[in-house]
């Protein structure tokens, strides 16, 4: 089962499920030069995607489109199986539902063509549970992006239990080439690895309002203002290395570990998002964001990631 | 007890303690155009003091010197109590040790101008612990900055119980005043508060070696490449408002939380990071370093740092 087409004969990828990511996913790959077969069940989702691929394609220009990408290389199909016949990889986006993908995957499973991997963007569910009973399960894994996928680089790959290994390879493999970041998950998690990370964060950015620590604004710059800059470089691990000096993590370890280790006993707590403290973090939020609309938040994220992604590099 | 300067009074400010903190406060009051009066009791500190500040002004010289900023501003004095004498403001960098910072104090309390206001760089220790006793103590605030100061904008203020409001106000206000970005913390708890941020997403980083979830290099990614880069554009809770599309933090609550409660109910472990767990993350950070000392990783930090904060903005 490792009879897979080398990473530069990919020509075709299909798109299933063209909300929020797959409509962005499907920009992405046209910004690499690949003709995208998308299919959603919404109506009016052509208008849509057509619209997303026109506010995304300036970004995409900026940060470097690939030789012979056409925003207008998109077939729009009735149906999913119609979608994936005649393609060679496939990024599922559907609703994270269980009984939603399971039923998608039968659809297309009989379409599949041999030699197609067929790689989820699910956040919450587990390949496992969701390839049981396919004739082509060993070629679907999760390819997790991080919103919006056409400009964060990292991609979560986790094979499920029928994966075939080298499945999952080829997907990294593939990601690498269409200049994504993708990193191998070695075991079915909830919340895979870096959505945990990010959970972590956020519980304790949630306990900070409950306890009183600062207001809902000063706890969002205590990350952007600051530890969120250095992340933006490297991450958890490497900034402690730095963080101890001449004598990098080891020196990290015995300046930092025992007070570190205190915080820790003192964050145990799981906070309930809900009621008054929703309430209160809601209120918040909207005096952060001041005049500034969702749209307007969005498109100055937008802007400053392509500035950030232009001083890093893109992949 | 409200008789302070106004903001564009201060001239000269005192730097107490000039290791890694301590000098890079140094150069950024030096590229803001003050005079430096500084201490330090280590022996050779004042060539690493030199040393610091002529790596460090190209990047100031980067972001933009402040009329008439002067690298050779700098004042060295053979006590701590000297170098307040003439101070409009004094910033202390001395050790993390309670005995240590309150023996400082004690020295330089008689010295210390009246309207002068201390605020300590302390990290782990609280500031009513260490301002009992002292005639001052009502100016002394607390003024955590993070590495490396003259880059990073984030100060985070925090009162004792013996302090002034008005002195933590003008502490503040003289932070913004010369560029920095500060917020105000509430109360007084270990780490106060992106520390404790901080530290939540590490355990997790830990957890995640722990667990064999994904190498260390690839734990790293899933932060840099992915969360990190939209945390060094807004904090945890406007990020939340928009993974909620057009309805904003509400759409978020109805349709992640759920989901974020039982990952959470999953993340209840102190990791011990010590022993095996402790050279596993080692020698993963050893492998992601590769070839680079932790000065070239410092320097390609730095680098890039200027590089996002000219797109960021430097405040």
């Amino acid at each position: 089962m490792s009879d897979y087409p080398d990473h530069t004969q990919v020509r075709r990828i299909a798109v299933l499920g063209t909300g929020t990511i797959g409509a962005s996913w499907a920009a992405w790959f046209l910004a690499r030069g690949y003709a995208v077969d998308a299919w959603d069940p919404a109506g009016g989702w052509e208008q849509r995607l057509a619209s997303f691929i026109e506010t995304a394609w300036p970004h995409l220009e900026a940060l470097g489109l690939a030789d012979g990408a056409d925003r207008a290389a998109v077939t729009l199909h009735p149906t999913a199986a119609a979608a994936v016949a005649g393609a060679d990889f496939v990024q599922e986006s559907a609703p994270e539902r269980l009984d939603v993908k399971r039923a998608l995957y039968r659809d297309i499973d009989p379409a599949l063509p041999a030699g197609t991997i067929l790689s989820s963007s699910t956040s919450g569910l587990i390949m496992s549970e969701l390839q049981e009973g396919l004739d082509s399960a060993g070629r679907f894994v999760v390819g997790h992006p991080f919103n919006p996928p056409h400009l964060i680089p990292l991609v979560e790959v986790v094979a499920g239990r029928r994966t075939d290994p080298n499945a999952a390879d080829w997907a990294i493999g593939f990601y690498r080439h269409v200049g994504k970041h993708p990193i191998r998950i070695r075991k079915e998690v909830p919340g895979h690895l870096a959505n945990r990370l990010q959970a972590a964060l956020f519980r304790e950015a949630v306990l900070a309002v409950q306890y009183g620590l600062a207001s809902v604004e000063d706890i969002d710059a205590a990350v952007s203002r600051g530890p969120g800059l250095r992340w933006a470089l490297m991450g958890p691990h490497m900034t402690m290395n730095l963080a101890g000096g001449a004598a990098g993590y080891r020196g990290m370890l015995g300046h930092f570990a025992p007070g570190m280790q205190a915080w820790w006993e003192t964050m145990t707590e799981n906070p309930v998002l809900a009621g008054e403290l929703a309430e209160t973090i809601v209120a918040g939020v909207e005096e952060e964001a001041g005049e500034r609309s969702i749209e307007e938040l969005e498109a100055e994220r937008d802007a400053r990631l392509i500035g950030i992604l232009g001083v890093l590099g893109r992949g």
